[in-house]
């Protein structure tokens, strides 16, 4: 890092580049850093309930590992197979379980690492609370490589999870799902997940898993994880269908297989993660099938909406590339706009790499974007670290 | 903030002035804005589970008004009575539930305010996920009134907490009751607070409430509160004394009268929150016992050691007042040593205010606090807003 000081040359850390937003794309000149083989685990506290690694360990290696210690992390993005715990890290990844459990940064204790004018930090340590000075820790979380290079980091971990129950439903049209949803979520209960799919999402899944559901039929579906203790109270909604199944884990195959589905059936497609709040959700998906008719294009809503964290996919089903590639921008901008018109965020989980960049300024003052170029200029003088992500 | 900008005039941000670090204390030229007035519950809005309030209102009346709703607050310092929102937030507020819930902090999903130099700031909202651009609300969240001057806090809220059993233990002596709070910490469950005292605390509230507790002959006690379905194996330790209580409200009062009660024991007193890794709890209690035997002083740990932050009491029990204002210093830098030579940080809950500025740099690197002079300049360049905590 200080030879690249030294010389003005850019670095591009990376993991395994299963970023959303293209954020580890080496888009300029520079140097790609992969942190790949920085991949052991270095130590599994089991008094501390910590786990201290190195940025490369695939989270699943992560989560067996710590299994056998009777300890648990419950941060389990549908990459969990593939991703990194640094890019984890780097881009605050969620996943299903964030709606009772929390993200990524919720579980970083301690970080070390370079900065981008290669000075050492170690920030926290093996400590759950810590107020000392400005939360430079957090302030790194998220920071999708712009501020410095991590090197180990430390997780706090939690005792296994209490009996959880796994509900699936079906509905007759969208807007039933999403009221059920929303009963759901006002009764006094903390689901831990809560997914929603529209039927076509279904349908995907079944033509590339090469099988038949027998509740596909169904215009959407909600697949629910709540602690055993809760009751359910199915008559919020009489339209709700009650699916009977005998192996959850499918169902979460089903989940987790959307997104590589979707490409199938489709040309080309993008994915947004617009968070707004729950009670917005109905007006959301009505503003989304409003684009669909409006478009030459299917804009679908699905995956967390229990935390108003919605996957919006932009499929391409029958258009030339050419006119997508000209159209697509103006409907992400038009995705965008809408979730910050029902308060919401341009990015849930994702993070804003590259290909939100340009939709910073309709979220954030010049004023935000300012201070933000000032500390990234604390940490990174001379715009060494992925200069061209984030922002401008 | 704009006019304090134009005559260079600090501003001093102040709540109810409970703040244990001086954080909230005029101690050079310029003005308090006090927030007290600005006590308004703006909005409770049960379908996204958040409350909107302003900075004044005090935190017991703001667990008041959501628990008519149904809905619960976990962050629950001692001083809820008389603390206020805005002081929790700029301070990232602990107390005894920490353990399993968390601090102010991750609960804050929003927050509106004008940033040093007088431009106004709304960041974040009703999102339970929000990763777009860097965590500059997670920066104002324990800014100590450094960075902005906060007008809006909107917070998430949860559903009541599962059933819970209270236990109170008693112990021969003081490693006795670290070792079983350990063994607790190790099994496979989740303690909602674990809270330590050793007996001259019992014995200082005793005279402070003018009563007499049956149990308080124990030369160490321990507050449990864990989920009710928890089943806690005592053979763990076998001379851990289980005591029988009728009213689980009267140990906490025990519990939060005890800061109080030691100021009646002592002639002076300081309060250090240091915190350490559970597993150094045993090391540093030993260390404590050190100091005081070394000292002409007590040097009294308590608190919510079950995440590691130690409420060290200094106590001036026979000294004149004038060596006590020269051994104070050298004693609490002994103590902060103590718990970063063990892995522990300067302050778990308090922040750094003024008492702590001085042990900075036995935590951070320079490189560290130079980066936050860096931030603190982003956000309010003329150094208007409370230039003299945190750092010089």
């Amino acid at each position: 890092v200080k030879l690249a000081n030294k010389y003005l040359m850019p670095l591009i850390t990376r993991g395994t580049g299963t970023g959303k937003a293209g954020g580890a794309i080496p888009d300029k000149n520079g140097v790609v850093v992969s942190l790949e083989r920085m991949n052991r685990i270095l130590n599994i506290d089991p008094i501390n309930r910590t786990i201290t690694v190195e940025p490369g360990v695939i989270l699943s290696d992560l989560q067996e590992a710590i299994g056998k210690e009777g300890l648990w992390y419950p941060v389990d993005p549908a990459s969990a197979d593939w991703c990194t715990i640094g890019g984890n890290v780097a881009c605050n990844a969620g996943g299903p379980r964030a709606l009772k459990y929390g993200v990524t940064g919720d579980y970083v204790l301690g970080l070390k690492g370079v900065y981008g004018d290669g000075t050492f930090f170690q920030l926290g340590g093996k400590l759950l609370k810590d107020v000392a000075g400005y939360d430079l820790k957090r302030l790194l979380i998220g920071s999708e490589g712009t501020l410095g290079i991590i090197t180990s980091i430390t997780l706090k971990l939690l005792p296994p999870p209490p009996p959880e129950q796994v509900i699936w439903c079906g509905f007759d049209c969208i807007s039933d799902g999403i009221d059920f949803l929303i009963a759901v979520l006002s009764q006094n209960i903390q689901p831990t997940a809560a997914e929603f799919m529209p039927g076509v999402c279904l349908k995907a899944v079944e033509s590339y898993q090469k099988t038949v559901f027998p509740f596909s039929h169904h215009a959407a579906h909600l697949l629910l994880v709540l602690d055993a203790r809760y009751q359910l109270d199915y008559s919020i909604l009489p339209s709700c269908h009650r699916v009977q199944f005998d192996n959850p884990e499918a169902l979460w195959a089903i989940r987790r297989d959307i997104s590589e589905s979707l490409t199938h059936v489709s040309i080309s497609k993008c994915s947004e993660d617009i968070t707004v709040p729950v009670s917005q959700l109905p007006a959301l998906m009505r503003g989304l099938q409003r684009l669909t008719d409006q478009s030459d294009y299917v804009c679908l809503g699905y995956g967390h909406l229990g935390d108003g964290n919605v996957h919006v996919n932009v499929l391409n089903t029958d258009q030339p590339i050419e006119k997508w590639q000209i159209d697509q921008p103006y409907l992400v901008e038009r995705i965008i706009k809408l979730g910050i018109s029902l308060g919401g965020t341009l990015s849930g989980e994702h993070g804003i790499g590259l290909t939100k960049k340009p939709y910073m300024p309709l979220y954030f003052s010049e004023r935000d974007i300012t201070i933000m170029k000032g500390i990234k200029a604390q940490f990174d003088p001379n715009h060494i670290l992925n200069p061209s992500k984030v922002f401008d």
